[in-house]
């Protein structure tokens, strides 16, 4: 195992991470805030420790894909124990577990709050608590990739790792290049909606949160009630937004680069569009002919689609109280949650493109049992899929399936859980969406026992990783615990 | 496709059912009730139709997997129609849906009941109902193989289609004679629980139809209140029956021979009996600490034993109101009635071995997955797995949760369904089950739309047939149109 390799780059994780926080200690500073302090109390041994880190040499820049996949788990641990600290030295969120499922919904993008009033918040928390969400979602190795050319030629395994998808693909040559180009568009896309939100009246720092709460598909609001304040406008120009970062950012690569016809015939992003589209459509008719509390059928489809977009994309923002809403409409939104958006957006879930090489590969399956003789090819734009991509496809969903019901029996232990709680709570944090269906909107997950929400921030760093890195570092820490057991085991049996 | 043996058989399936409805009839004549007449009018129509088919001369007795599949589809629909006439003409069952509900959910062995007093009920009606359990739980043409050869080498593929479990094991050289001691165990066990049962002071009557339910993992009772009434050594009498109807009936044969070691080797009955116990422990613990209505920890563990058993075998008898249990313990059994019985027995769920095949498959998958290099082979009961078990192992994992996901947004369209009574209601439908974890115990079933309540039926039978017979049933219903939509194609455009 390459130790060195290892230290640099969580060293380089730490800086870039002390860089970072900067920003909210400035803002503090500039808004006259006492709290800019404990920013400041954070970056300094953060950036002390990543400098000593980063200072070793490294013999060769070479890992194994297992290595990468360790690497990536470790360092958005470490990532989020630091980003905590901030909450908790400066009393904003006196429980530390809190202040850490805090700071891990920012940076896997979830969203959900332990914060009872966000409105009573310091600008600098507040700033911090948006920023986690825009590092976290385009991610902070490829932002790293993007900035130091220092892990070489296995950079590959760190970007596989980290990107939410099946399948990675490099849209320049260069993985360094990739990750600037990629870090470009995500900064644009952000700058235009901070420009349309401000046009449509927002102030430029509350512009700045929601956008980076857009753009990250994260969820964080400086509002108690989420959105459900802002003006339609307002909301209408969220959901464009939150819809282009549900969509595979290489896509935006290919329309700048005028392959505009390419990107058209994407499979993932059509049916991407056909399942909003879908989804808004049923949603719409069943709170429109099931409950009276809307005007017309149009507030009811702008309503629905503001959800059905918040949900599937996991962008958890809240136009409306979802509890309130019919069974269905519930079942619906939570079978989305399980969707997600686009591989390589910055969207959580299992991914369109999974569901859509999983449906195509059951049928072919289901064709061949019934039809053994015959052979059947799964075709994906165009291509034939690799046995082995179908393969780990359907191992995904599997070991979606376990965590799912695992994660569901073990926070059903909390007093007064329901069935449909449980199942929901653990939907909303594994797939990063942070729409509280059946919790109450206000410091619900605050409130539960720390092993329930222990296992709520787990869920919600192995749905962000997409379980490999998770399962790839539990291996590396349990085998020496193996080793010794085994060593004893030969001593003594 | 070798119609005339279709025919041959569906005309056999519909000349047994015959036979089998003149039990309630006499029991109907010897209790002195009038309805007995509507099994006669029903029984006369239907002998003659089996005759007239069954009269068909066949020129080979070949056919292919696929119509196997296709024909125990279309024999159990058969079965569940006329199986309904009785209740629907008597008026005892006044709505021909509701009737045809009972009746799947009688053959399936799920035991959900629409009657709302079936204290009420003929001794006829009862018994008809319960013997539809036990014609059903080891399978009608099973039964058929047991009796008449007329199918010759083409009845491993109906044996395979019919009976549960990844695997079907011939115990036996001939089908027919693995049939008929097959069912010759099922009689024995079925008489020792009726015997058991009339010691402990029930008639023999009810003894009858308890046991019947019980050996069929079935669960219709012949009380409003299922067996909350029965004394604790009555349960406990259950209890056992129970564990040894979800047992593998193969595993009996090697009992019987002799070969009691490599009975207690089987890894499936291992699991099956592991997980029984830590479910009750589970259970009985959590509502020992978070509910005051037990007596004693013996008291809890009773109950909990009782549930535990009930859900997972799938015979769905209630001796107490699940409903009222606390989420973790819902949770767990909601969990075991999707685990369900061995592979081979009469009971409902997924199976034991395919669990047990699946956890051992992911295993090896996620290695490989994090250790490209390795091979990593799945041993069952000391043999490697094939790839292509393996395969179908998962690929029908999947297709339970597709169809899961499916069903429950279907039936949560009907008005006041909420996402866990929707969950809760599909599977118990689907597995068989019969426990009502969210419905109201007494014809909660009977008051929903016609097309929820069908949703259930088919769900009940795709769950008895374990999915392929009634895929192959559709896919062959489906061709003919398809043909006919491209030929209209090829003609138009």
């Amino acid at each position: 195992m390459n130790k060195r390799l290892i230290f640099k780059i969580i060293g380089l994780i730490l800086l870039i991470e002390a860089v970072f926080m900067l920003f909210p200690m400035i803002i503090g500073i500039a808004a006259g805030e006492g709290d800019w302090k404990y920013f400041l109390y954070t970056l300094i041994p953060c950036a002390a420790a990543g400098a000593g880190l980063f200072s070793v040499r490294i013999r060769n820049k070479n890992m194994y894909a297992k290595e990468g996949m360790a690497i990536v788990g470790l360092a958005w641990i470490i990532l989020s124990l630091v980003g905590a600290v901030p909450y908790f030295i400066s009393g904003f969120i006196p429980d530390y577990i809190n202040a850490l499922f805090e700071s891990v919904s920012g940076f896997t993008t979830s969203g959900i709050t332990v914060v009872a009033d966000v409105e009573a918040a310091s600008h600098g928390m507040l700033f911090w608590r948006s920023l986690t969400h825009w590092i976290g979602g385009m991610g902070v190795l490829v932002f790293m990739l993007a900035i130091s050319p220092v892990v070489g030629g296995s950079s590959m395994h760190l970007m596989r790792a980290e990107a939410p998808g099946p399948v990675t693909e490099k849209i320049k040559p260069r993985i360094s290049t990739t990750a600037k180009w990629l870090y470009a568009m995500y900064l644009v896309l952000t700058a235009l909606e901070i420009l349309a939100l401000v046009i449509d009246g927002l102030s430029p720092f509350h512009a700045t949160l929601i956008s980076f709460g857009t753009l990250a598909t994260g969820g964080f609001s400086y509002l108690n009630s989420s959105l459900a304040a802002f003006t339609a406008s307002q909301q209408v120009i969220v959901e464009v937004f939150m819809v282009l970062a549900g969509i595979n950012f290489s896509l935006y690569f290919l329309v700048v680069t005028g392959k505009v016809k390419k990107v058209l015939k994407d499979l993932e992003l059509r049916w991407y569009l056909i399942i909003l589209a879908a989804g808004s459509v049923l949603i719409s008719l069943n709170v429109y002919f099931t409950r009276d509390q809307f005007t017309g059928f149009g507030e009811a489809f702008h309503q629905s689609a503001f959800a059905v977009i918040s949900g599937m994309t996991s962008t958890g923002f809240a136009a409306y109280d979802y509890n309130l809403w019919p069974g269905f409409s519930q079942v619906i939104l939570l079978i989305l949650m399980f969707v997600g958006g686009c591989a390589g957006s910055t969207g959580g879930g299992i991914k369109v493109s999974r569901f859509v090489l999983a449906f195509k590969g059951l049928r072919g399956r289901i064709r061949e049992t019934v039809n053994p003789k015959g052979t059947y090819n799964v075709k994906y734009n165009g291509k034939t899929v690799p046995e082995n991509i179908l393969r780990s496809t359907f191992l995904y969903f599997l070991m979606v399936m376990v965590i799912t019901i695992f994660s569901t029996v073990i926070v059903s232990l909390e007093p007064g859980m329901d069935i449909s709680t449980s199942i929901a709570s653990v939907a909303t944090t594994l797939n990063n969406n942070g729409i509280e269906l059946k919790n109450s909107l206000v410091a619900g997950f605050a409130s539960y026992a720390w092993w329930t929400r222990l296992v709520y921030i787990i869920d919600m760093l192995i749905g962000r990783l997409e379980i490999f890195p998770v399962v790839a570092l539990f291996v590396f820490l349990f085998r020496p615990m193996e080793k010794a057991a085994g060593k004893v085991k030969k001593h003594l049996f």
